[in-house]
């Protein structure tokens, strides 16, 4: 039986809100065993970018990195929000490391090859280096990853914060026995998009086809659905989609996937 | 007899300059044994300010850092410098982690008392982590400090980077023989202030007295001095101070200071 290990995603709603990310930050402090949080940036890089003067192109609900986007990137994501975050959990007894990809090289990446569109600095992952975060957690140390990684090269690069949650879930499934929490703003996978309560306790493969074929997932909740069988399909343990308070051990309307 | 130590701090001059940049890079990178860099922030946070329309109040040489200035610094010195200088690292196969003081808890500090001046965010050393650095350093990290520490109650704080590298070298001299090595713009103490060659090459007790005397060391040179006095009466075992390329092992031509 391997170590148990937890890997939580949060984004802009909860880094945005000081209430909320106050609240969180306790239960993510408390949590027992190793454990990694990874957060997005939100809205914070956006509004710097505005202020600097940078235009931030998206296309399809992806940024586009030019240079001076991943400057305001670098400086907002491995700086202002990561080293707050570290901080706020050092205050909770929680013995934080922030970390990019390029930091003990945890996280390899390459440029996304131009295609029709040029995505920039956006880079897609290589592979996640295991034994180092391990060495870390051995350390006594929670890992806080923010969503950079680099490309062995010099080149710091973007990439996508539930993309690194997976793929940091699949690398460390080699030796730990890992779940992947992704936090939104609903409850979890809805039955009913207008009842916030209506969450689906448990998908596995055959209800997940039903859900499919009933419409019931659909639109944003497709890739994020895909996403979470890409990771069991490479031995992630257990996926669990729902607000930031299902950290709470009391909470147990939040949606858990399995195979 | 324990393991050897080597902790450079680079200041603007370094930073802000590319060619200079990479050229010390790479002598970094390829130093035997143990090593931690110190980097500084230079005009890049002064010029983020001024561009986010945020005044930089400088009294007696020392940024005041009021809340806005302590964002602009994070993002500056945490994210933008400390993350470009980690992925340059990466690139020479220089296994490089980068770190704040709340990053493992590696450095506390308070906040400076307000006295006839507040200061602001504006944090005095308090304790190196020695045991959590050493632990970075055997699992073949090289740690990469931006000038800022934390008080333990999330309250993220300015430091003077030249303070985190002699603080940094006090507390490692407890398990390691640490040299401290201060790059800047000068290759060293100079007779001849005129003269970029006449570098007195070593300074102990007796001969800093003398050059004290003769006003040889005056100025901007008798702080950083006393600063070296400081660390070498507290253990450290050797100061050098020169131009980056003092790491370079043919060259020569830099001040070496000891009891």
């Amino acid at each position: 039986m391997n170590q148990e290990l937890a890997i939580i995603k949060i984004g802009g709603n909860v880094i945005e809100n000081k209430t909320e990310l106050t609240k969180f930050l306790a239960l993510f402090a408390h949590l027992n065993g190793h454990k990694i949080l990874v957060h997005g940036g939100g809205k914070l890089a956006t509004q710097l970018a505005s202020k600097l003067g940078v235009t931030s192109k998206m296309v399809g609900g992806r940024r586009i990195t030019d240079t001076e986007t991943l400057e305001v990137i670098t400086m907002v994501y491995a700086g202002l929000t990561n080293k707050n975050i570290v901080a706020l959990l050092q205050a909770n007894n929680c013995n934080a490391i922030g970390l990019s990809g390029a930091d003990g090289d945890v996280i390899q990446a390459h440029k996304r090859p131009v295609g029709e569109i040029d995505y920039g600095f956006a880079g897609d992952v290589d592979g996640v280096n295991t034994p180092m975060i391990s060495k870390l957690l051995d350390a006594g140390l929670t890992p806080v990853f923010c969503a950079m990684t680099h490309d062995g090269n010099g080149q710091l690069l973007n990439t996508n914060a539930d993309t690194i949650a997976s793929e940091l879930a699949i690398g460390m499934s080699e030796i730990y026995d890992t779940t992947l929490y992704y936090c939104f703003e609903k409850k979890g996978v809805l039955k009913d998009i207008k009842d916030e309560n209506s969450v689906v306790k448990h998908i596995d493969s055959n209800t997940y086809k039903q859900l499919l074929v009933a419409g019931i997932i659909a639109d944003g909740m497709l890739p994020k659905l895909e996403n979470c069988f890409h990771a069991l399909n490479k031995k992630v343990n257990k996926v669990c989609i729902g607000h930031p308070s299902m950290l709470d051990p009391e909470n147990e309307l939040f949606t858990t996937i399995t195979l």
